[in-house]
């Protein structure tokens, strides 16, 4: 049986000592080192790994402290506390002595309560209104993702937008079940915003990423291989460095995540 | 001299193991332990304060494990990469041998690029146009606020309301110049907007929360002890959680800082 490259990425063997070990994936290299979002995504699924792991994942934060080289990695998680219906998590990706990425992590066990969606989808076309469009191929992650673009593609010459909004449908290419380390690598799918405004590339990169889980397993689960609707956008873009801010739906509009960021850029 | 309560409740002793000492402030109390804004900020004052400290704060992610107990308590900060113009930092916060509280920062060096405050600061009356208001006396750390409720104050009869926004001016009380530590403690200034939504208040507390810094220093103190202007608002409430986002502003519509949180909730 063939794995999907997602899961080939995200890969982990357990140590003798409690830890795992990687290995980059080429299949999601960036220009320099793995794509954000699958070190993520990699990180919580070494938690989801951990013999001692209590429910499933409400908040993660990923410190992109320094670059990822291409080769293996071994990656620490440590249950810091465990309450009766939450877990709190310390995380390191160590590369030799380097340490490459900091993460906390909460898991928890969900109960039922009140609930309410407050924050309202887009109103977007169809997926299947929207053409497939995708990044430049020197970026060999975005060609495991299905990008149909509604606003705020990458830009194709160098034109100011006044708008940092990007929207797009997306799903894993080929096509897999969402799962939580999915939507956790699905939330960094929105490149950096100021290349949008600014209309060009330059250099720039996420700082720090967090990720809250609004749905449980089983919304996840009913979600299947569809489309996620993804939208996201900048409050201020400030002396080298600007946050972004995303939103992650069903095609039915739940939100399935909230997701924020702050990023380097170098003009 | 006295010092400023803020500055007490921040107040740390280095310890010969290169850690802090710190003990919790009566002047800001919460229901149970200490308001979650001024730990967030004593783990921000133990990092300025460290000698291997590069720049200033960029982002802060909190996580609030188990409740600060009345009394002492210690803190580690450990740098654990530094780069030419970031600083990536894990800290601790412990009560004998109990984690309450763990914490990633990342500090930098700002350079001069383009730059854009996008999101635009709601509309609202000047400070002295709107009348002063408190949280029910029980709550001691919201007496050391300037609370000015332009929407969305506490829900004062059970009563559903239909969104989750908070617009407040606000500022220490007394008034204090704005600096990093005194910001991060007002963007917890929110209070469960699950309170809000449902008019009426019930077991909640902050899991994680996150500041992104977008001020500079020279912002900061030229900010001096105006009032700020704070709005936060939910995505979802689902299954025992819910996020809240929240923007801060000067008067004149520069955005300070934006923060984000999952917060717990049984109704």
């Amino acid at each position: 049986m063939t794995l999907h490259p997602f899961d080939e990425a995200v890969a982990l063997t357990p140590t003798a000592d409690g830890g795992f070990q990687g290995k980059t994936a080429p299949a999601y290299a960036n220009m320099v080192g793995p794509f954000g979002g699958v070190t993520a995504a990699t990180l919580l699924r070494a938690v989801e790994s951990h013999p001692e792991r209590l429910g499933d994942p409400l908040s993660l934060t990923v410190n992109f402290a320094g670059p990822v080289a291409d080769g293996d990695f071994t990656i620490s998680a440590r249950p810091v506390r465990t309450n009766r219906t939450t877990q709190h998590w310390v995380i390191e990706l160590t590369q030799g002595e380097a340490v490459t990425t900091t993460a906390t992590a909460v898991f928890g066990i969900r109960r039922d309560t009140w609930g309410d969606g407050e924050a309202v989808m887009p109103v977007v076309p169809a997926p299947d209104e929207v053409a497939v469009s995708g990044f430049p191929d020197f970026i060999a992650w975005a060609r495991n993702y299905e990008l149909r673009f509604i606003e705020g593609a990458l830009p194709e010459k160098e034109a100011e937008h006044p708008s940092s909004t990007t929207t797009l449908w997306v799903r894993d290419a080929p096509a897999r079940p969402l799962d939580f380390a999915s939507l956790t690598s699905l939330s960094d799918i929105f490149y950096p915003r100021v290349f949008l405004r600014r209309g060009r590339y330059m250099a720039a990169g996420t700082v720090s990423l967090t990720v809250y889980f609004h749905a449980d397993a089983a919304e996840l689960a009913a979600h299947g291989t569809d489309h996620l609707l993804g939208s996201a956008r900048t409050a201020r873009f400030s002396r080298g460095y600007f946050d972004q801010s995303g939103t992650l739906w069903t095609p039915t509009g739940t939100l399935l995540a909230t997701t924020h960021q702050i990023v380097y850029f170098k003009d």
